[in-house]
């Protein structure tokens, strides 16, 4: 039995690097610069080199390491095909065999979301469960689902891509997707400031925002000074949380959601907001999901993908 | 390795038995009364000497059988414990324990609509796949969802339980469970036979629903005769489906949604009528889903159950 696992998340800006023992303690975690020029064919050469300096300095063999768990920003395969990645400059190729003949290391990949998931169940917010779903509430609203510890990948890579489930009628704004009233378009940061611009152009009263720069966070600091604006911006936030929320849970009777992202730093104050239009809209038999907050932050990813090899 | 297994599919009225060989041929297929009195406490024994008349008759040792699948009405947990089955007169107790105490065959137990679309899986519409949603269109709108060949049962055993889901907005009749706006209140036998209803009542011109009974085959009927008022409904019920089925599309990347249920023998031509909805709701990765018809019918629920324990 190996004693450590190299969790490695690839974002558009950096790699953030983990080395982690086996039970899932980091004995020390890094970032280097994801370089994006020429396709991004140098990110998994640079992340090879980092690994095998890690190894070097801490006189690891490799056949003392389980793996390398990689996360990346695109839809991948459940044999580690990624089908795209705007974001790295990548097209369509194995991550896992590119990685594996660098290193010599045994790699698995997943999507960022699904990975991020799976370390929120393994060290974070959802420790204890096996069959939740992550909720990422950031600049979009991305979803990793897990069913009895393992991912659920989809047949195209793309399963718990929720922040595109419709979730209201009669919207006219478009969506980034194309789509029409798309569960990001209300649930995500951008969401919630576009709701607070929406109510502030036709709000008369005094209010904290008038002020303030539209943000999730202005929205939420508002709503704990008791800012009138603010909760009616909330409530309208949590209604479509809510309504996303019991779609998820009804379709997948998890244990649990774990709720992350830049929105999620709110705190408890969102289930004021979301759980009364959950509670309304959940079947009943799936309403005992727990609701909890994710508790990892950025390195979620890490720990998720180095729980994908063991 | 035994040759045989027993598939049991529990309804209301009757209960629907198979003995099949482990490669999923059927040897035999019966039906026995489902007697519910004394709160449905005779329906296993008659399950158990039904099974013991057969291995007699067919002289076949319980050593050379697998085991015993059943299907339930209602919601049950992955240790085979049914939290209530209303239907039958049941209450929670353990399913498999009960029945392998009776006959001294190990049993595995699910709930009839995710068992059925195992059965779908297995030997049905979507044999060939591995991930399916199955989604039943009767008097209300079941759904079995499978994940790599396995059963997604769900913290509360009520996994696949899209019925109730939310699918418009601003409806003010309620639905069975009390919610307002669930997939089943349109996309449902019923539901249709009630979108009828309200079309025929603001419907002047001529139309072959004035003098039938409202019912899914009376809709689909006149859409095949070029009605113009049943095209109408028939879009109302597509528009309805298919962003439901998007919304399942969306979160889980099944490679199929397999139409089961009485509505399901409309065929091809549902199709036409949820296809847009559906192309236009879901997002774009995860639409690609196939859509298939079910074909097993009312054996859905026994070769699926019989699949359980293989």
């Amino acid at each position: 039995m190996a004693d450590y696992v190299f969790g490695v998340d690839i974002g558009g800006t950096t790699v953030k690097m983990g080395l982690l023992t086996t039970d899932g303690t980091i004995v020390e975690k890094w970032e280097i610069p994801t370089r994006k020029e020429n396709k991004g064919e140098n990110i998994l050469p640079d992340v090879a080199a980092s690994i095998e300096a890690k190894l070097s300095e801490k006189k690891i063999s490799k056949d003392n390491v389980a793996g390398i768990g990689v996360g990346v920003p695109g839809p991948v395969t459940a044999d580690g095909v990624i089908q795209r990645a705007v974001n790295l400059g990548w097209g369509k190729f194995n991550v896992n065999e590119k990685l594996e003949s660098l290193t010599g290391i045994k790699t698995m990949t997943g999507n960022d979301a699904n990975v991020a998931a799976l370390g929120e169940m393994w060290k974070g917010g959802g420790m204890g469960y096996k069959s939740i779903v992550m909720v990422t509430l950031g600049t979009g609203v991305g979803g990793g689902i897990i069913i009895d510890g393992k991912i659920l990948t989809g047949a195209t890579g793309a399963g718990g891509e929720i922040g595109h489930i419709h979730v209201k009628d009669g919207e006219e704004k478009a969506c980034g997707c194309g789509g029409h009233g798309c569960f990001e378009q209300y649930a995500s940061a951008t969401g919630i400031a576009r709701l607070a611009g929406e109510h502030l152009a036709k709000w008369s009263k005094k209010t904290v925002l008038t002020d303030a720069d539209l943000s999730a966070k202005a929205v939420f600091d508002g709503v704990k000074a008791g800012d009138e604006l603010c909760i009616e911006i909330a409530k309208d936030f949590g209604e479509c949380l809510g309504k996303g929320f019991a779609v998820i849970a009804t379709i997948l009777n998890p244990e649990a959601i774990v709720i992350g992202g830049g929105v999620s730093k709110a705190g408890e104050v969102l289930m004021d907001y979301f759980m009364p239009a959950f509670k309304n809209t959940v079947f009943a038999d799936c309403g005992n999901c727990k609701m909890l907050l994710a508790t990892l932050g950025n390195d979620a990813g890490m720990y998720g993908a180095a729980k994908l090899v063991l």
